[in-house]
């Protein structure tokens, strides 16, 4: 499909801490534009990482593509260049939807449960996206006071993320990689659905390599381990490998 | 009744940040006693306030006894000192359950909700009671993963913390004192009864006088703007004026 008509003339809608959002001609579609930046800290941190856009907006746009397949929609519409890809036009909700199936990172600190531990059930925690605030952990009382989402809402924010932690589970566990936790949003269309949106990739979950218990995600970064790009690339790669 | 071969040969139980707790000859049994201290920032300040146990010991035996009337079972059995009371032991919940029906404190900071909002409806939060973790609040997937509680569990808990409040809100309004927020904590019986416990008093709950919104509670030395002892005396003589 030729979608060069939808990119001209672009004006930025929104820039966030590792990709830019433009508009397009339909007015129900942007586009987004991955960025060679990484942040820690609440974007206190930020350093360019080459190769990073590339490799995030291959992930992302793979993973949504298995996720189609799954019978899980997103906000994905296509990948249209190796940094680019058009989604559909959401209201977002300011909510971080974190699921986690072992303790790690600022779980493993809050709650003192020691980092790498299955946790019995899935756990499900909500964090309110305002950079001003420093994203803080709310319950589904505090999502309704700040009208951040409908009781009703919030049980089908609840029932997806269930749902999509069960699919990333068994699609990293077919490229020997242990989903530990992953941070999710989602938006609205205008008729009221709830979509999941923004992206799945190892700046937004926490992937151990099954045998090593490597980490094939940000915390390289996070914690100053090493270089991301070939972290991120071999994550690539073995999904490319096993699902294209 | 006399008690006085139930307190003879204490030995002390547990030391709180504002009271004492001595074993009875009877294992059921517990002695509380009050302590003149005052703490903030979960201990780091802290203060001798000479009357303070006196004032808190007497309002959280008229409120008890006030919950009892109405209906609401807490482990409360007597006074028995101007200092002291003698409580049902049980197991506690290491959870401080707090309620909030208008937007104050750490609340209004955590959200961006300017204090003195009334809330659309009372706003149930849990916190982790652990000083070496600073009390974190949690959701209710942290309370079972933690096995604090039961789902079933958490469910009583809600179910009579609103209870309470309602309860709360009305008492405190024949003493033209709005109920702000509060926090309780709860314990279980052997036969796994779940049952209001600790205290209630200005130390665990915001008092604004509901005329002038003068600060009847902790805050006062929270924040630095005065005498507390006059102030939990004036909670003590409306309360005892209505209710005695």
């Amino acid at each position: 499909m030729d979608v060069s008509w939808l990119v001209r003339d672009s004006i930025l809608l929104y820039e966030g801490k590792a990709k830019k959002l433009f508009e397009t001609d339909d007015p129900q579609i942007i586009r987004v534009k991955y960025l060679d930046q990484a942040t820690a800290l609440n974007g206190v941190r930020k350093d360019i990482v080459l190769g990073k856009a590339l490799l995030n907006n291959q992930i992302t746009a793979l993973v949504f593509e298995q996720f189609k397949l799954k019978g899980i929609q997103s906000h994905f519409v296509e990948k249209i260049s190796k940094h680019e890809q058009l989604v559909e036009r959401l209201e977002m909700i300011p909510l971080e939807v974190v699921v986690r199936n072992v303790s790690a990172g600022s779980f493993a600190k809050r709650l003192a449960i020691s980092e790498g531990q299955t946790l019995e059930f899935p756990v499900l925690e909500f964090y309110y996206k305002d950079d001003t605030l420093d994203d803080p952990i709310i319950n589904d009382d505090h999502v309704k006071i700040l009208k951040i989402a409908t009781e009703q809402e919030i049980t089908t924010i609840k029932h997806e993320a269930y749902k999509i932690n069960q699919t990333l589970i068994e699609l990293f566990k077919k490229i020997d990689i242990r989903l530990i936790d992953f941070k999710i949003e989602f938006g609205r269309r205008k008729d009221g659905t709830i979509l999941l949106a923004d992206e799945i990739t190892p700046d937004t979950c926490r992937l151990w390599d099954e045998k090593t218990n490597d980490h094939l995600d940000k915390d390289v970064y996070r914690r100053n381990i090493g270089d991301i790009v070939p972290v991120y690339q071999e994550v690539l790669d073995r999904l490319e490998q096993r699902f294209n």
